[in-house]
């Protein structure tokens, strides 16, 4: 069976913590909306959403299909393929467990998110500039040690192994490692004047990104790049040492 | 077993989600930090969240204790005790489509808190009025339509029953009514003049509140009243029709 990845074929965004886990499975999947022809592209994702016609219709992209099966909500995705592609731990506590990870990451994508778009994801950037910079800065000084903070003390003293679970790599993982990149795109300055607080954090986002699966798939054009439409935006004017 | 939720006191907050599913299972809970006492309170709450000491130390409140077991994030409690309380369909698609209208919930709610607090959550609302009136608008007509609406949508074509699995009461149907609840009690005159498109939420949310238990449990002084220190407060420069 192949996956059918749903999600907008012009940015990482969220669709990206599905990728990972999907590229370090191996899993045989296909970017629909990033496919032409007819029966792809966004026209085939905005009719999934129809509830009208679809059981089951996701409030928002991502969703993946597994046969009948439409699944959304990307940490739900993930619960969904972590447990049928040995990226979670097999005990019931050791998944929920990373699945709490996975839904602390997802808020801080959010909050990440919120730092250009503080008033409305329907604006412009431009029409939220000011609030947008009192958002970054408090996002900066206050949210980005407050998670990374908690991830790093998890690392020091919850785990025996470079992983969040210890020796073996789970999805929450994967998406340490992303969003560390993204965060490295849009703050580099932030990100670099505080690397010292946060030295296991990015010790397993190398391990993730070395990983074969992972570096293949980062080399390769089915890596979208960081861009201005994403939810990791460079707008140096949000950064600051 | 005795379960030991752990939450600020003082609010509903993202505890009342928690505490519904619990007051409905009839379960044998205590909320910790609304008791007198040593070993009770805030510090008791404080204590399980320094990952020095405590394995699985979560990132914030709420999280359940159960026996050994610490559970964080609000939707992942809810997966939790679905499957431990018949809070949730049986099989493992159905589990996973209730997860993911809760996460969607919980989405909402982030966004809810945020009108009031665009900027940072740790500075006084008084301190980003103006921001908070930009963003409350943009959620009276834009993000609190869509996201009703979905669920209208779901509850109209998508369901052979009162609840959003059919027949059978979730936990996702418990989070509709005090998602409707913090609605009402926020942004009233929105609400009002919205209701007859709703007309599906509002009739779950009213099975919900008509339940025995939860009745009870409403009528006890176990359940917080709304206040201004919640996620959805009172400010009427908020709202509007």
């Amino acid at each position: 069976m192949q996956y059918r990845l749903y999600y907008w074929p012009s940015i990482q965004g969220r669709g990206e913590f599905v990728r990972l886990a999907l590229e370090e499975a191996a899993a045989d999947y296909i970017d629909v909306a990033r496919q032409p022809g007819k029966g792809f592209g966004i026209p085939a994702l905005m009719r999934l959403m129809d509830a009208r016609r679809v059981e089951h219709a996701p409030f928002a992209p991502p969703f993946l299909q597994a046969g009948q099966q439409i699944v959304g909500q990307t940490a739900n995705i993930l619960l969904f393929l972590g447990a049928r592609h040995a990226l979670a731990p097999r005990s019931a506590s050791g998944r929920l467990w990373i699945h709490q990870l996975q839904l602390t990451i997802a808020d801080f994508v959010a909050e990440a998110h919120d730092t250009h778009h503080p008033v409305a994801a329907g604006l412009y950037y431009e029409d939220q500039k000011p609030e947008a910079r009192r958002r970054a800065e408090d996002f900066r000084n206050s949210r980005m040690p407050k998670f990374l903070g908690y991830f790093e003390h998890l690392l020091a003293h919850n785990t025996r192994g470079p992983y969040l679970c210890g020796a073996r790599l789970s999805y929450a993982d994967l998406s340490v490692f992303q969003m560390v990149a993204g965060l490295d795109y849009a703050f580099p300055r932030a990100m670099a004047s505080a690397a010292r607080h946060y030295k296991r954090i990015l010790t397993l986002s190398r391990a993730v990104q070395d990983r074969p699966r992972i570096a293949a798939y980062l080399a390769s054009d089915r890596r979208i790049p960081f861009n201005q439409e994403g939810i990791y935006r460079q707008y140096p004017e949000l950064d600051a040492r």
